[in-house]
């Protein structure tokens, strides 16, 4: 990360014992000092307007596009100029959970061979970062004209939308856990503009209430 | 390597505890078994036609081109539809010396940030994989028409250029490793062709041969 200028880390639920070492390793970087805890997935990306997932899959049943790093990259340099963004990397081993995912607006694969996609974490984060720097001169400097939705501002609209469903009886409870996640990819998807957001919110809001007044 | 398809390494005097472990890890790929080792640069990079050395430094008294690898990946990948490549990494504490530099005929540079240009070996070496083989799909298919001559052969000719220059009284004792060293830069600077090479050595060896022999 710091190779490259990325200077922001931010950890979820992290293990501790290995991450106090790396933070009190000789070396150990003001980056990895200065790196946030963060509880949830949501909370991490929480003021973020875009968040990419990563994965070393290359066809599973993705609910997300799946974009190569090259292009999706070039996406991602675009939104960098006015807004923050969040690159989503799993754990060395079990990589990004469906429910990690459904945080996500899109996800990125690096393009490695079928018969060895999984990339050693370090490694991966590496490749990444390289390629949205690389040939920076040339990118292009305009920024996108719209500012989009913060991810904190799309998972409220996200959970008042299943508030909406819940309490409108269409979600059934034995697959609550998994049509949560598909409301909050289906809301992504929407690429919300951040003075629509708000608006969303207060139709939802007010919806849910009267849902819930409803019941009474 | 095994990620982006680059499947032959060759390891030059490895530390033996650490790269018996690494070949006898859980999950070693058979690349690693079939890694081979070297005594020398010269013999690791005999058989190829086009040695480029790696390096985390922005400006050193460089005696070689130093390229960006996003333009330098792309001479490689013209040149590898015809001819074997190596890339020479150093080790994670020293990077190349100049001796192993004097081997290369130019030098690639990741585009880390000045503040911290020193990357860990595995992430350097992932990042050019991945620039030699992103958007595959747009390299050139077109091969190099001539064939240029290959490590061995220029090597060879460095060698013979060198007694030459030796036998003659040009080389003073004192500064001798170094000036061996400015005369293999100076052979490679040439990108001599294949054929053209076999010419030089046959020129220089005659050369060596009289010179010797006024000696006696």
């Amino acid at each position: 990360m710091s190779n490259f200028g990325f200077l922001r880390l931010r950890v979820v639920n992290p293990y501790h014992v290995a991450f106090r070492e790396a933070r009190s390793a000789a070396g150990a970087s003001a980056l990895l000092a200065g790196a946030e805890e963060y509880k949830s997935v949501a909370e991490a990306v929480a003021d973020c307007a875009l968040v990419v997932g990563t994965t070393a899959v290359h066809h599973r049943e993705l609910q997300h596009p799946l974009r190569r790093l090259e292009h999706g990259a070039r996406l991602i340099r675009r939104q960098l100029a006015s807004s923050r963004i969040a690159l989503l990397f799993g754990s060395e081993k079990r990589g990004l959970s469906n429910r990690d995912l459904s945080y996500c607006h899109w996800l990125l694969r690096i393009p490695t061979r079928e018969e060895h996609s999984s990339m050693n974490l370090g490694q991966a984060v590496a490749v990444c970062l390289y390629e949205l720097v690389r040939e920076a001169s040339r990118t292009p400097r305009t920024a996108e004209k719209a500012q989009v939705a913060t991810a904190g501002e799309v998972e409220r609209i996200t959970a008042m939308l299943f508030d909406a469903l819940n309490a409108s009886g269409y979600v059934r409870p034995r697959t609550a856990a998994s049509t949560h996640e598909k409301v909050r990819r289906l809301v992504r998807r929407l690429h919300m503009q951040a003075g629509d957001a708000k608006i969303w919110l207060g139709m939802l809001r007010q919806i849910v209430w009267k849902l819930r007044s409803n019941e009474e």
